[in-house]
């Protein structure tokens, strides 16, 4: 190993167990299979799995483009959200500029400053777990936010976002938007006031399609050519054929995604409830999970209880945020079961 | 953009128009679909598409290690060989560390070199276009050779390849057989005996899914491991569901991929001497390409040529190889046609 990674600590992703069957709520994943739509897309493009995919992403970028209100040329495709903000270290930080983001939140961002040998400072949440918009006001940094933030699914209004964003005209500002779609507000309009935002999104949470791989980034035309050039040299034909005809079919198919994604919130209001009537602290959630602790039992004893019952959840063993568990929202029955269990606790 | 990057010169793929139907002999796919059994196993994967891929691709490192006579830790799946190189760049070299390849290979190992901020230095070929051993001898960088090169088509021998190894103890030392399974000699029974060696290999060419986007690396366990921190510190997830299983698939549909792979072969010779006969003079290929000039007319008015008479070829624009044109192998049919029009000249 090269001596600039030989101390690299990769990223540690929610286990995916390969023997045992269980009601996976540990990785945000959506408990609904793609749409019919998307399934038989696939189908339609697998004979031409020989031919190399479009490396610019064309049709894609503009079914994209189309539905969020904005031009191809601000669309940038990716292999997954994760490939996005991987490109988006490599084209706007270095030695002179290096990132931010808050202490609690997606855990990928220190490992990308790690990557990228730039310096990554966490900014500390705030005692209730919010993010304060002024710790990020003239950074210096390019500033990193999930938006809602995860693992609390707490969101910032758009109004703060905006803060933000004046406050660094000088700073790439990138919103995570994983999981927007379930409650948040997305920075999505102010994509033509400033060429300082890239808004990034995912095909893999309220888009039914965690296994293809597919997310994107929103911004001005000049973030999405460095996008580009970050990834020309890396990987250019990085998302595959079966999966753009995927990600395209399931923008169209807009009545299942609002089915989906209804359902989703229904059932995390539902589990919310339930899980404070048995006594749970349970942070507000805008996303597909939520955060929930309860007095005088650690996170990892709810973790393994639920691991022994059959139901995979996430803990981080991190200090302010060990006794909570995240718990991704599932089907009415998967939430049934695990409210069950913890009932009992 | 970030200091470093600012002049980055990204790769420059070959061209995969989207609008006219061209005869596409200018990227090396494979002109055949995929067996019936890769359609099935993707059909039969595609209601999962809502759950992440397994991150650790067990079941086709598996496939792959038996396949190759290795074992599962000795292989690293990554999306595309493009991938894994460039991971391989990552982990291989630094600022101590720099990496050589020959001066007329193929061109991404360049980019790499610039995307990881590294010294590169392109070693000639000889005039007769080889790969000599001994200029890498004790290069004291990461070496990497295309096996058979590109877009020469010219292979090295095992002992050439042993030679080099034998001789670079201290480096390592990629050999990019993305095009082996046309005629040149695979370097996987050396990696038991080598700790420095990586072999890299594609699905893209002989096994008909370049749009699949799946490549893999062969080599000692601490190689694999080191390839596994880069990917798990940038892409965790950067093999799809329906990649996974479409390779898997391929691999075990051996009698498949032989007929493929000798169609491609003996429309190969049969280009070759037709080309010959034309007064070509055509480089021995033991890859699914072949390059070729015609005395007294340029590469690029080859292509021209080619090109209106919708026929898409690849010409590089590079001291040594201009008057030279890369011509895919594809089906009997693609063949004469491209023939016909290149008799005429």
């Amino acid at each position: 190993m090269s001596a600039r990674y030989s101390d690299i600590e990769p990223y540690t992703p929610g286990e995916q167990p390969q023997n045992r069957k269980y009601i996976k709520l540990n990785t945000n994943e959506s408990p609904f299979p793609p749409a019919p739509s998307v399934i038989e897309a696939i189908k339609g493009e697998s004979g031409s799995l020989n031919l190399y995919p479009d490396p610019e992403c064309k049709e894609l970028c503009k079914t994209i483009a189309d539905y969020a209100g904005v031009s191809p040329e601000n669309v940038f495709v990716g292999n997954g959200s994760d490939e996005v903000l991987a490109f988006s270290f490599l084209a706007f930080c270095d030695k002179d500029k290096g990132a931010c983001y808050p202490d609690i939140s997606y855990g990928f961002y220190s490992v990308y400053a790690d990557l990228c040998c730039i310096d990554g400072k966490a900014v500390p949440l705030t005692n209730d777990y919010r993010v304060e918009p002024s710790d990020y006001f003239n950074a210096g940094r390019t500033i990193y936010i999930a938006n809602p933030n995860a693992p609390t699914g707490m969101s910032l209004t758009l109004d703060e976002i905006r803060n933000i964003l004046d406050n660094n005209r000088e700073n790439v500002v990138v919103i995570d938007e994983a999981y927007v779609d379930f409650g948040g507000t997305t920075a999505v309009p102010l994509v033509s006031e400033y060429d300082n935002l890239l808004v990034v999104r995912t095909f893999s949470k309220s888009r039914n399609l965690a296994g293809a791989r597919l997310g994107f980034g929103i911004a001005g035309k000049e973030i999405i050519q460095d996008l580009n050039t970050m990834k020309f040299s890396f990987n250019p034909y990085n998302a595959d054929r079966l999966s753009l005809v995927a990600g395209k079919a399931a923008i169209e198919d807009e009545a299942y995604f609002r089915q989906c994604v209804d359902t989703v919130i229904k059932n995390r209001e539902y589990t919310a409830e339930s899980l404070k009537k048995a006594g749970f602290f349970v942070l507000p959630s805008d996303a597909n999970f939520i955060f929930a602790k309860k007095e005088g039992v650690s996170g990892e004893s709810l973790y393994k209880t639920l691991r022994e019952a059959g139901i995979l959840v996430r803990h981080f063993n991190k200090p302010r945020i060990d006794d909570f568990i995240r718990i991704t929202i599932g089907t009415k029955e998967q939430m049934d079961a695990l409210i069950e269990v913890l009932e009992r606790i």
